[in-house]
């Protein structure tokens, strides 16, 4: 499986982010085509000082073309577009083969 | 689920990244006591530059005193020992609760 993974620092306002992310965001990324699997981690902490990290998602696609494809079609474009609108300064999104 | 996540930053020398954590570093993972489930994204990307990212496991573990518990044995100090002998300048460790 192919997996595209956006990581979340700690954003300033929680609260705020939350409600964005559960009642804004996160209904489109589940509109992505070809969707397979959505797995969102809270952070809780780090065996070993602080986790800076808040939030970790994760896309799982059958293959790179079909997240391409994911992220190239109309409702891809709109979670790019929400992305930005909230959390621009705090996300990393990258991904990857999963085994 | 509560899950462990070992995020790695490319590291200098891939191919003997790559050498001693398959050989070495995974065998030592796979011996936690009550590991679920290990899952290794090999990153290849990201939608928008290059991804700074090289590696990401994912160890599923019951529950957060499960994981402690692991984290606590002689496997689990084996597997930080061997950690911090190879990649301790590149990983960052966290962990949290995925659904």
């Amino acid at each position: 499986m192919v997996k595209l993974i956006a990581l979340y620092r700690r954003p300033p306002d929680t609260v705020e982010f939350d409600k964005h992310y559960e009642t804004v965001h996160t209904p489109l990324v589940l509109k992505y085509p070809g969707l397979r699997r959505l797995e969102v981690t809270r952070i809780t902490g780090a065996p070993l000082g602080d986790a800076k990290y808040y939030l970790l998602a994760e896309m799982y696609f059958d293959n790179k073309d079909a997240m391409d494809a994911a992220l190239a079609s109309r409702e891809g474009k709109a979670v790019a577009r929400d992305l930005l609108s909230f959390a621009s300064d705090i996300v990393t999104v990258f991904y990857g083969d999963a085994s």
